[in-house]
């Protein structure tokens, strides 16, 4: 086997990961003086924003993963390949993969960030994570597992455990999260299970800090706050999880919360390549990159997105936020600076466009430069967004229909337990 | 752990397999003078015939998979229980499950069929089966990953090996999965591949008997096998696979053929149930039932649907076909002789509705009693019977526009290969 890279006259980029950053780069430069190579493990785009839907049960995992062969069509010098990186040697130009060897004249990182335990296996081994469409899915069969659990349950203890659902880490996936599984116990689980009485169903959000939506505007974290409580959700902040051994959740102050399900949204860091030196990595495994998302010691490689640590004057001193608009955005500046040949090339120069965050029905905070507002408004502006940087008309349109659907009908339909068996 | 059904005056029915005999008995049952418990492993009821559809990337696999706690909503007397059936014991009207005993007065076995190796075990071992949206799956991701290897594969044979797939069986399903795979090399395919010479893709449908479609008129089976031929299938007649390991397919003449995907439809046979004694089980482990699917020795047990067989005098001495119409037949028949409390019970009498099958676009074979048409007016009666058969409004809906969306497109969508990694 190996990775069978026709030949070409023009320079060859490996863009290793096609998550926001990596495949809007190959996008850009799709048909132009380029080879370009995009390498992911999955052969699909996966729109992150959304896995906490997949997780409660309101949308397929097929309406938000885009295959990347469609995704990349009709660009002869873009070819993809289904591959893990084994290594990297940076002095050589030289990928090792599960597929053979690739060489490139440029290197572009983009391989994103992953859950981070802080080095509690315990956590690790006993939570679930949402970083993938994948885990999102598991997630998924988890919850209603526990709840047909909790049907056959003699141990009233037990019982509760199994209708608990404690959530780590009050960022924008915590909070949508919570609030999602919070209306499907209002609205959607009652009737599956008749003869579970869900007032035992109880919903912890539990946050480090003192706010919930940490990089928000003061305003939205309170709102976001309030629709949670009213929601039924029990908001912990200042709470530190200290373990988990898959039963009992213990805090730092001394609490302990009985739940089969412990959803782990606390943190995240990038994820390491063999071959990237250690010292490149900083701050919770991000690469640190100059002005121009180029290593410092290797000027022909980038790290672009979550992966990347750009320290920009004044406003991202500490690095930018790992959410896709940076990731976009940087894509966009190295594919101008590429494209021009690295003649006077633009430092790159995060615009903040504003960020957001929804809780529930009609329930959603929106930060826009200079102006804030919440509630219906919100969430049909959150909708609209999310539903236009969906890949591909026909995701959009089946998101849409799927979301008006719940919207009038009160009810996730997609209450499956679905377990692939592996062949062989 | 325990059952934990609730205590009920009525005399209780368990129903093992929510199939399209057990589903639709129990919701005939609903809100009736019986306490109904229906037993499945999934909590999901299956509509089989599209299942080569979610194999050919065609469709999600929720739009063919349906919660049964939502198809049993507002029917108090009816309680579902996700659960393995271990063991049953006849005399003490006591089923062993996973989640502990469950006592009947009445019981109904409705566990369908699984696919019929005939006792090859390496066939068994490396064939791919296609009888659950679980193994649906599996096969999709196997297909994709194939022509993903054979990408990047150097050995020109090892290459051939990869983008050839033989389906053994020329019965609906095996007719169906093999028209559907030939769509996909020539509308959807070479734009994903464009490094790929989809001339070396070759589908092979390798049958037994002298006919593809034997349950049809001979009219359709000819028609269909034209329809195959035109498409690029190779159809072998008169020809018994012998062995596969893997690598190749041996058939009894002495051909070889070299594939890494053969896909298995070549026959079925009953889920056997431990506690029901061997003798029970006849002609491919099918339970032999008297005119009322009543087990001649246990009259309060009934078998329903592709696990019972029942000798219908003349027309259907060997039984009926393993086949959905059947299955619902036979429930409205028990149904009704149940509410009727066994007055006067009418025996099974199976009306022949007709039977189709389609190979691509535009292109199916239709038999109504009496009555036989083709081509295009055929696919568009298969596509309405088949849409109108499908559990709820939103999964009619989306599949209705899925369809129309590859009709107008010539691009199925959900080419991804989704594997999910259990937790712990």
């Amino acid at each position: 086997m190996s990775a069978k890279i026709p030949p070409s006259k023009n320079p060859r980029i490996v863009i290793i990961g096609a998550g926001f950053a990596g495949l809007r780069l190959a996008k850009k430069l799709a048909n132009k003086a380029f080879q370009v190579v995009v390498i992911d493990r999955n052969n699909f785009h996966q729109f992150q924003p959304l896995f906490y839907q997949v997780a409660t049960a309101g949308l397929a995992p097929s309406a938000i993963a885009f295959p990347l062969r469609k995704a990349l069509q009709h660009a002869p010098n873009v070819h993809f390949r289904m591959a893990s990186v084994e290594n990297i040697s940076l002095d050589d130009k030289t990928i090792q993969t599960d597929i053979g060897p690739i060489t490139y004249d440029q290197l572009v990182i983009a391989v994103g960030a992953d859950t981070n335990y802080f080095n509690n296996k315990e956590i690790e081994a006993n939570a679930y994570p949402m970083k993938s469409v994948q885990e999102s899915l598991t997630l998924r069969n988890r919850i209603l597992e526990c709840l047909e659990t909790a049907m056959v349950t003699e141990d009233e203890q037990e019982q509760e455990a199994n209708m608990h659902i404690v959530v780590v880490g009050g960022g924008p996936t915590g909070t949508e999260v919570s609030g999602a599984l919070s209306e499907m116990k209002r609205y959607v689980l009652p009737s599956d299970y008749p003869e579970l009485d869900f007032s035992k169903m109880r919903i912890f959000l539990i946050e480090a800090s003192g706010q919930l939506l940490n990089g928000m505007s003061p305003k939205s974290s309170a709102e976001a706050q309030e629709f949670l409580t009213e929601m039924g959700v029990e908001v912990k902040l200042n709470t530190l999880v200290e373990s988990y051994d898959g039963k009992t959740v213990k805090t730092k102050d001394g609490t302990a919360i009985e739940t089969k399900t412990l959803i782990w949204a606390a943190g995240v860091k990038g994820n390491r390549l063999a071959g990237i030196p250690d010292e490149y990595y900083i701050a919770n495994s991000r690469i640190k990159v100059n002005a121009f998302n180029q290593l410092i010691e290797y000027p022909e490689v980038f790290a672009l997105g979550d992966i990347a640590l750009l320290q920009e004057e004044k406003v991202f001193e500490r690095g930018h936020p790992q959410v896709a608009q940076v990731a976009i955005q940087q894509a966009d500046n190295l594919a101008k600076n590429l494209l021009s040949g690295f003649k006077n090339p633009k430092p790159f120069h995060y615009s903040d466009l504003g960020s957001m965050a929804t809780v529930g029905r009609s329930k959603a905070v929106v930060d826009l430069p200079g102006f804030h507002f919440k509630g219906f408004f919100a969430w049909v502006f959150w909708l609209f967004v999310h539903l236009m940087a969906i890949l591909g008309v026909k995701n959009k349109f089946f998101i849409f229909i799927d979301w008006l659907w719940y919207y009038l009908s009160f009810d996730q339909s997609l209450r499956l337990v679905i377990r692939q068996k592996p062949k062989n």
